[in-house]
């Protein structure tokens, strides 16, 4: 039942389209492990720098299961720091900045007490780095990778060779066509399946998620939000791919229909990650915050 | 229970990446009819001209509940005539020819018999056609127009009046952005409702369906298909109405929970419709294969 997760710590800069926010707590790790916080205990990886500030060191800390035992603080480095613009409909952004900071140096390591982790998530970082972590956890059940074009561009063997040793991979629908050239997302992730993972979760935004599996087909609609409700889309697939994987942990297993479920889990708390900046959201609501969307979300997508 | 559906016939020639067809039947009635009928009896309204092939008549005859009483053959004119050529990802298309023929003359004539009609679709055509058309059915229950960007762009007014007096609008997620400026799907229908309809259904095409009520909120995900089974998405809207329209009038209910169902019954069919140029995937199948890709669906796109 342990899942870990590494992955990047960042200070957001974001513009939407109405509002700004600077120096906001974000990066992959900080998503992903606040969400599935909601579901399991999940142990961070992940390295900052000497000017990170404590301000955010609590935000995680206030999530009951977040275990910090992982985060690395290098007084002589910065912190990631990345700026990004959102175009008029949320849906399109342009990163204004990115400051690798600690992302430049060795990678964290793993503290000893994490080696027994049996569910793992490599949020997106270079496909090396992805590859050295796997090594570290022997008693591994599944492990689901996130990748990004960046990766796809510039260390496409690495990433193949990723996908070798993964259960699972994660990415958007544009990295999916980036990747395979189709742009159906069922076939695409199908032909990413082919390089070794039992499967792909394409995600798709505004539009929900598709999951093809050995064992079958799922597909998802996003919870239907109002335009007022969506302040903030960063983070929005970490936090699906956080309350997915802190399901799968909670429930212990990893067949199809498992994963199917984990979906909606993913899909509703990712609904309250993006209706605020950074964190905030998420800290402010509970399992039963959760659980009520969940139920909500089943009358809202009911089929038929 | 009695449907009724006005529209047009055309002869579609469509290019695909990977093949074409020319002079196939077509137009917002034949898919919408053929869709319908699985579920109920459908009465066409329609003008066609003496170049209409007798073996497009055969196709419509070929479906037991299509009703072909208000069909009309004008010898001395030509039937509406439609080309297009999908882009690559056969989400995008380019319209390479119109020839309106009958479109261009008076709309056609309502048989008597017809005037009973209970629940009534107006595919998409001039919204002044449309409000007159309204005009012959005292006993309307339940009626939903379509409209295409076209009429967005050239008599906005006369569709903000077609709006005034339908139950119901279903329109593509780019033309609710056109005709609200708004991109979120949701802000966008219940903008739309103020200028009357009790719901609006924004169709997005892979992605699915929204439904907007004054009663609740759905969502639905397209049907996951495969890249192969998808040859020709022409059709596939007025199919998906039609599913959902005949769902509807065979309840005899028009609550939101029926029109939610029915958007699932609007999706498998619409499903079937794509996989073939023109209507020949709805001529091979049955009722009984509907049915059991709806069970699919069920399964495929189950939340939680």
């Amino acid at each position: 039942m342990s899942l870990l997760v590494t992955g990047t710590i960042a200070i957001d800069t974001i513009q939407t389209p109405t509002d700004k926010a600077e120096g906001v707590l974000g990066g992959s790790c900080a998503y992903f492990a606040a969400a599935a916080s909601f579901q399991s205990p999940v142990r961070v990886v992940a390295a900052v720098g000497g000017d990170w500030p404590s301000g955010h060191r609590a935000i995680l800390e206030s999530f009951d299961n977040v275990c910090l035992g992982g985060l690395e603080e290098r007084p002589g480095a910065k912190t990631f720091a990345w700026g990004a613009r959102y175009l008029e409909n949320l849906n399109q952004r342009e990163t204004l900045f990115t400051k690798l900071g600690v992302l430049d140096e060795d990678p964290p390591p793993v503290p000893d007490r994490y080696l027994d982790s049996e569910y793992v998530f490599l949020a997106n970082t270079h496909p090396k780095v992805q590859t050295q972590f796997l090594s570290h956890f022997p008693k591994r059940k599944l492990v689901v990778a996130d990748t990004v074009d960046l990766w796809i561009n510039v260390a496409r063997p690495e990433l193949l060779g990723v996908l070798k040793q993964v259960d699972g991979l994660i990415l958007n629908d544009s990295e999916a066509v980036q990747m395979t050239e189709i742009t159906n997302a069922v076939t695409a992730a199908r032909r990413l399946m082919e390089h070794g993972p039992t499967f792909v979760v394409v995600k798709k935004g505004e539009h929900g998620a598709v999951l093809v599996h050995r064992e079958g087909v799922a597909t998802i609609p996003a919870f239907p939000a109002e335009q007022h409700q969506i302040v903030d889309p960063t983070g929005a697939g970490d936090a699906f791919a956080g309350g997915m994987m802190g399901h799968i942990a909670s429930v212990g297993m990893t067949n199809f229909f498992t994963i199917q479920s984990a979906m909606a889990w993913g899909t509703v708390t990712a609904s309250f990650a993006i209706e605020t900046f950074g964190l905030l959201r998420l800290t402010q609501i509970t399992r039963r915050d959760i659980d009520e969307r969940l139920r909500q979300f089943q009358a809202f997508a009911r089929v038929g």
